[in-house]
């Protein structure tokens, strides 16, 4: 049986979001309801929200880090029961058996995952909506328990910028003796100073804005460089074993290649499009790195990294809203005028 | 006490090859003599002479694919005794101290390799020369034994095209079960084809060229995708785990990364230079794949490839030329008109 929820949309590229009754389906018999309390704001979501990469079908509800308690399941489920506190991310589905999906790799699903808003549900081929609503109804493979004592709000972000620097510091070896840097400080980059310093690592932010050491340092890193300072980077030249590139836009690597120790690797996890300026091969050839790219992370490892931050007490420094703030708040994403992520605090859609 | 020997050198960007005379230094504790029998023909060869990178110094006597026997060794040398069929390849000398070097990858040496012609020797300054001469006289460290069975002349290419694609095909981890494509067909396409081959792999040659595809599958090839042919390249969608790339000018990259498997990497071994047209990130992201570079490789795993060919009977196909034919050689390998690379044979130079 379906519910009538209420969620916030877009419906048009130039339209604000607002208020937007719909339907969720009633539950199969792997599905869990959650209750959504919180849910983060990512760059996605506006992206999504105002057609900048095509493709959005209107009305959408955006909204992919999303925490909340389970209502109800479905009579397959054993691994959740109501009350539970739980996260869903970026996807809800995924083919299930194609090798990258065996794999625990879902977001690289042969046949496509399905993001959890502007995508089509595999079954019932209904639009999926996110979690700027009151409800969510998801399979159980793709809901994620999150640990006791973590603050719920600061966990939201967990669910895309955590998994997103986690599972490129994890896949590329980030831990003790090995040397990370990240690129750019917002929502995805201070998460990647929280992780890398707590695996262990010895960590590094670049930037291009003085000014910002003193939060780099809190956040995790051991030092901060300055990219714009020839002296700086000509200092920590052939020092890293890996670079978290997150920042959202074409900008030149060619002054980080250098700074890659043998074998090194810089991996974008921020910047889908053409990588401009062009890339010289040079220091790629003579020391043996890679520039490489990584996108979210799958379930299992979206799980491990939830449960590591449950050990090491690690959320993502947030900005609580209302729903009702959610223009406001896109207004302030697009000046980078957040420290470090948006949430939405959901009871305020009772209001 | 130095030895004067005969060889070919360049004496300046425009000038052909000629005979030219010069000292090589008397023997040091570590030193191994080397009567030069065949030097391939390199395109590093080429461009150092007519200086296509700027940096040379001129007279120039190229060759770093040298075959030869022993005739004399230092008082320190072990491995090495008169008669001993040796081969040398693109370094004749590092810092042996850094951490590259204690890894053997000299190639990458911290302090930077000195290349076997157009360098300077570390101890007495003098510039280094190479095979396209009677004698060379080298560290023990960086002489490699050539195993019997293999032919000499045919064994020379091995020293740099052969290393230069067998270093990243056992890096990325090219053997059963795994699927590399190379692209290109010259001399260094040629060793990648039947390295991967050897090793086990799941063999595939991305060419420009319809009608290679005879010869391509002779040189061990499974198949061969004209990377021209949208069909084809299509139906070869997220196969390879490992690209070698030996093209050695700027050319598009962005048709091959969807050929690219979850985590493959495409490795430039073959261009220096801007990656030019731009490369765009999101195959990389959506499959977390690399573009990366890879140079030569480093002594021990040369010795390995050595060992490896002589276990196979693995050699180059090549054209035999004598010392006086290089200028022709040059202009011909400027056309890629060549199977697939020139050997010197260097008792021309008596004639
Ligand atoms: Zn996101
Ligand atoms: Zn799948
Ligand atoms: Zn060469
Ligand atoms: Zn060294």
């Amino acid at each position: 049986m379906t519910t009538n929820v209420l969620g916030y949309a877009a419906s048009s590229p130039t339209s604000a979001l607002a208020p937007y009754r719909f339907q969720r389906r009633g539950l199969r018999s792997d599905d869990v309801a959650i209750e959504v309390l919180y849910c983060g704001v990512c760059h996605s979501d506006l992206h999504t929200a105002r057609n900048d990469w095509g493709g959005t079908q209107y009305p959408v509800v955006p909204g992919h880090e999303i925490i909340g308690r389970v209502t109800e399941v479905g009579p397959g489920v054993t691994r959740f029961k109501a009350g539970d506190r739980v996260g869903v991310g970026c996807m809800v589905d995924s083919c299930r058996h194609c090798n990258p999906c065996e794999r625990g790799l879902e977001q690289y699903c042969a046949e496509g995952a399905t993001f959890t808003y502007n995508a089509v549900d595999r079954h019932d081929h209904t639009p999926t909506q996110g979690g700027y609503s009151q409800r969510v109804v998801v399979s159980d493979r793709f809901v994620l328990k999150v640990p006791d004592g973590l603050d719920l709000a600061g966990a939201a972000p967990l669910l895309c910028a955590g998994i997103t620097t986690w599972s490129p510091l994890r896949h590329w070896g980030a831990g003790p003796g090995r040397k990370v840097a990240v690129v750019g400080l917002g929502g995805l980059g201070h998460m990647a100073l929280k992780l890398a310093r707590a695996l262990g690592a010895d960590v590094t932010l670049f930037t291009r804005s003085p000014g910002k050491e003193a939060d780099a340092l809190r956040l995790g890193a051991h030092q901060v460089v300055l990219s714009t300072d020839a002296v700086q980077m000509a200092a920590v030249g052939g020092r890293f074993d890996l670079i978290i590139d997150t920042v959202p836009y074409a900008h030149d690597l060619n002054p980080y290649l250098p700074t890659l120790a043998i074998d090194g690797t810089l991996v974008l996890v921020g910047y889908l499009g053409d990588l401009d300026p062009l890339v010289n091969s040079v220091p790629l050839i003579m020391g043996r790195k890679a520039v490489a790219g990584s996108l979210i992370g799958g379930i299992p490892e979206t799980q491990e990294m939830l449960d590591f931050c449950g050990q090491h007490g690690i959320t993502s420094d947030i900005e609580l809203i209302r729903m009702q703030e959610i223009n406001d708040a896109y207004e302030r994403m697009l000046k980078s005028d957040v420290k470090y992520r948006f949430v939405i605090d959901m009871a305020s859609l009772k209001d």
